[in-house]
């Protein structure tokens, strides 16, 4: 049984890093620096029928807007917009005019996506086969200003946001409709010094301890600030509540770092824009996560949330 | 029922082109202008088990191989060496240990291409689920010379070569364990004006009607030049083991057209370098494919060859 965690790892070590390539294995996206001082960040996702979505009950119309979106939510963690989109589709044979009609809706899902944020499908590849839908896309991007965001930049002393409440991403259906935050993501490039940055794809408790265990820092987080989406039955007890937000995953807001001696002006410059901005903690010295309650009790946060195992 | 071609065609319709993109959905990659007058080249492909490939009698070193092999065959056909791979799998659920050693050569089989021509994984994404293997790989690259060679650059009056002889690939397993044409691809670059290229992945065939279509040319093709490979039975009539060379496709080797007025240079110069070069034909005017035998009589040839019907 290997993690996923442990096989990043094991790429990492097996495969080296060759220019143009600046970052590669391990963050949201790769950065190239592909001319002088101008870098590009290339993201991938490939989701698949019955994992990420499941066509029974989910219109191809938003399969294809979360198989993009998703790759958009990476970009946004990297502090990037989108420039171009590939689109690998593995279509179930059979049913040729229904395979139509299901290509047309995807592809109207797709659109949503490059229309609202202006940028191209340039390519990509199709393919009919006896297995279940896939698709893979593939997204490059340039940064918002002078570089992309990384996951390894975190600092002790670093105020810890997140941009809007989690939890219930999956049984609220969120996952398929949800708004990758590229605005939030350009807003910040302009507005402040970014430290680190990454996509709640996992949920909060594995994307924070993600992100200590590559800026080699720890984290305290207070529980009474973590916002909880109203997807989360608020009948359930507080506790659970907790759970929902901290380990569901597919939340795709963003979880970034800056100097805690900004974070107090940059709380007050979103409010004032109405951008939606929750300080969840900071960043220390040390290693692991530690979750603060209410009465000023500390414990260790284990590393919970989804990872694939194969 | 749609053909890819037609779809290719609806698509390109759908989705406008936005800058950076230069050259989107239609050739063997997408052209972006990444900075200032620098071009960097996107292509993606998607092989899946049961199509592409057989895991039951391929090995996954081979299937890893060739899933990176086939998308360098088109780098090569767009004259430019690769930058960074990006590799996403679908790994189907269950046997922990066979997975782990499944995903150790398949790797391998990565690693071969990525240290033959020097460049870096640089990113994925990898699942499991309850469908068959798939592994969708994206390169970057940039141009070996000034620019990139598209397919819709050839001219009446241009000479059409191929760098290999063509036929029997899948039968003789060569589409598993051919090399892509990296090398002859950049000495063209550095050694003559190259108009049209395009790489040969569904059969001489259509992928000439291709770059015909894409050019707004036709084309004459000599029976007798064409080179046939030696994994075409002996055996077959002379018929058969034509129609082989035209239509079997996964033969990766370079289709090209350069001016009339230096082919013979060109051919004097590859046979010097030991480069394989094989002039079979001749641009003109017009729209379509003309065979023409040993006996000069000349017959229209129909676009056959592989395409993916859904």
């Amino acid at each position: 049984m290997t993690t996923e965690r442990q096989f990043i790892r094991d790429l990492q070590a097996q495969f080296g890093t060759v220019p143009p390539v600046k970052i590669g294995i391990g963050d949201d996206g790769a950065v190239l620096d592909v001319s002088g001082d101008s870098e590009q960040v290339v993201v991938t996702d490939l989701l698949l029928d019955g994992v990420h979505f499941d066509l029974n009950v989910t219109s191809p119309f938003l399969a294809g807007r979360k198989a993009v979106a998703v790759n958009l939510s990476d970009l946004a963690a990297m502090g990037c917009r989108p420039t171009a989109a590939f689109v690998s589709l593995a279509i179930p044979r059979g049913r040729p005019q229904a395979a139509t009609d299901f290509l047309c809706e995807l592809y109207r899902g797709i659109q949503q996506m490059t229309d609202e944020f202006q940028f191209s499908l340039a390519g990509g590849d199709t393919n009919s086969w006896n297995g279940p839908f896939a698709i893979n896309v593939c997204l490059t991007g340039v940064p918002f200003s002078r570089r992309p965001f990384l996951r390894s930049d975190a600092q002790p002393g670093d105020s810890v946001f997140v941009t809007g409440p989690l939890g219930g991403s999956l049984d609220g259906g969120r996952h398929l409709t949800f708004m990758p935050r590229l605005q939030i993501s350009a807003w910040l490039a302009r507005t402040v010094e970014v430290r680190a940055m990454l996509d709640l794809s996992d949920g909060l408790s594995i994307d924070l301890h993600r992100m200590m265990e590559a800026s080699g820092t720890a984290a305290e987080i207070f529980t009474s600030r973590i916002p909880i989406h109203s997807d989360v039955s608020a009948e359930w007890s507080s506790d659970k509540r907790l759970t929902a937000a901290l380990s569901d995953g597919e939340d795709f807001e963003l979880l970034f770092s800056v100097s805690g001696a900004v974070a107090e002006t940059l709380q007050a410059a979103a409010n004032d824009n109405a951008i939606p901005l929750f300080q969840i903690g900071r960043v220390t010295t040390g290693s692991g996560v530690r979750l603060i309650d209410s009465s000023g009790n500390s414990q260790i946060l284990d590393v919970t949330g989804w990872q694939h195992r194969f």
